[in-house]
């Protein structure tokens, strides 16, 4: 079986470097000094360093190889050998993954993927649209009228916030019922009908009671917080759904690698889509991070889908041909805040923003993906 | 009901601070600028900005009130809402968390708690010693027989490692049995029995089986590390276990203050015991952080039982009292590599940390706690 290849940036100077990532392949494995690790099959078990190199900013990249077997062909204990004890040593971070194709065929990947996720939504080859439903503590009227709006306007996929949980005043049950009759009622109007998206949170049970609802109740896709579920839990679901999961970056730890955490771990885990923010919005991401990010997200490996990346994260309109340019037409963006700036107006600039992506698309400033 | 305190540090100038805590509860909530939350109800959501001052080193300390209803009594949501989205901000980290009594009440906290861990020891009053069963990769009958000799040392609690999985090599239910007959084996020796604490690892499905299978065969106590798991799913199998679970740190995000993260949100979603690093050790916890770890695991909560702080992470023998007096009598100490410098010495070893315990808990280097 493929070893299990990590590679960790480590904030040491690199005379230190081969000393620090033999400890930490021990480290992530023994958890003993390799002199007192005396049997031969527990000697199968250790890292093996394979590379250790300057890194530009003065800092060392090292790359350490773990045998497969360590993984017990277990989603949790794979992340345990890659970062398990290593999280808590503070100049140690995550920044690439090679799991190898017998664990990626393990983890399996997305059930759906890009062309599920299309599928579902009808939208067969240009960049999709996507706008949110917010903000929680709305009655779920508001949230259906806003839907409504939103599927009128042309919006592809209307989510729900992340933060939309089952509240007893705004339960769950109730916003799939009265947005599938939004829904219904635009499409009369439209011809088409849009793909909503609730949002599903909660412990293991919860999140599979949920899911099964949510399904009987027609929606086509759904979205969860891996970090905040527990990307094992998260896979569980995600391998089982009969609909494509997009996956919300809620809880990331900053000591795994953007690209590594949202693009290599959450489509192994079972991401159909996954939400990051863009560079230059509310959140620090920049373009390079980005760039690799979707890269991680789409670039072919041996059994395992590509899934969609979905930029957002404080996305104005006026950065839409931007994004096309950047993304390419696998892609969707997802507008938030941005369309809320008056309640009254929800509905032109969402018009807006289905305009300017179309516009991007066929003036072909989306590059091949 | 009572709101949710979360208090952040935010790495900006005294006199930015006001604006970004206001940010930040937004961020937390509406995900909207204020003045595009239209309803009243959806007003009643809004974190509230409680206090904002200069740090010492000239940050920001800022606490932000949410209403319960934001977290709509519901674990996952409450991880939400106190940081989800916030974590993707790199100049913010979660520094304290009082949830209140109700959201208290809501996750339940130990179930079993410092007494529970002790009953199940048979240990009344004095601090606990644990030792760790490695490394992975060993055949059960080599656990066993250290198993054995730990037990024969008068070790009080024999915890797997947190890197030892269901292996097809070596599987959790061999070890299981192996390690019940060496604890027999040493019992008719010492005519005391050693509490084994087999680690458990894996999706949720995989732990609830995992539960079963080593409560059957008579595991008087559990190992999970919650971040692997995911807290929400973590919690779920804590607040139903019948034995108490210890919790291992293992993918601690550095974005939420040690304290908080391993003490405060550990104990209230359901840890017994929580091994952590102590300072000096492989990892760069400082004596502070230690003391207010223990304290959060320890303070009185109203409705939520105290968990057992169990010092670790490359402890040796010669600091056995130093620790005690530290941590007083409520505690557990892990020694773990140390005891396997070479492997003939074990038992020795072990039986010199024993005695080191016994000896620093009767002259009363033990604070009283």
């Amino acid at each position: 079986m493929d070893p299990v290849r990590a590679t960790y940036r480590i904030d040491v100077p690199p005379g230190e470097g081969r000393a620090r990532a033999e400890a930490l392949a021990l480290e992530q494995t023994a958890e003993l000094p390799r002199a007192a690790v005396g049997s031969e099959s527990a000697r199968a078990f250790l890292g093996g360093v394979e590379s250790v190199e300057p890194a530009p900013d003065g800092a060392v990249r090292a790359t350490i190889a773990y045998p497969a077997a360590a993984t017990a062909a277990d989603p949790a204990q794979l992340l345990n050998v890659v970062f398990g004890n290593a999280a808590l040593l503070d100049d140690v971070t995550l920044v690439g993954l090679d799991v190898g194709a017998s664990s990626a065929a393990t983890l399996g990947g997305p059930r759906h993927g890009i062309d599920g996720l299309r599928a579902a939504a009808g939208v067969e080859a240009r960049p999709l649209t996507c706008a949110a439903l917010k903000p929680m503590g709305d009655p779920v009227e508001a949230l259906a009228q806003r839907c409504e709006a939103l599927a009128r306007a042309g919006i592809d996929v209307i989510k729900d916030d992340h933060g939309l949980a089952d509240f007893p005043g705004s339960p769950l049950a109730d916003r799939l019922d009265a947005c599938a009759a939004a829904l219904d009622r635009a499409a009369e109007a439209t011809g088409r009908r849009a793909l909503y998206v609730p949002n599903l949170i909660g412990s293991p049970r919860t999140l599979a009671r949920g899911l099964e609802r949510v399904v009987e109740g027609g929606a086509g896709a759904v979205l969860v917080a891996p970090l905040l579920a527990g990307l094992p839990a998260f896979r569980e679901l995600a391998r089982e759904s009969p609909v494509p999961v997009l996956a919300h970056p809620a809880w990331a730890s900053p000591r795994v690698a953007p690209e590594t955490l949202l693009g290599t771990l959450f489509r192994l885990f079972g991401a159909d889509a996954v939400v990051f923010p863009h560079a230059g919005g509310r959140f620090p991401f920049d373009e390079a991070t980005c760039r690799r990010l979707a890269d991680e997200l789409r670039r072919p490996v041996e059994g395992i889908r590509p899934a969609l990346p979905v930029p957002a994260g404080g996305m104005s309109l006026s950065r839409v041909a931007e994004l096309v340019g950047f993304y390419g037409s696998d892609t969707m963006l997802l507008v938030g805040g941005t369309l809320y700036v008056d309640g009254a107006g929800l509905e032109e600039r969402a018009r807006t923003f289905v305009r300017r992506v179309a516009d991007a698309a066929s003036a072909g400033t989306g590059r091949p993906t």
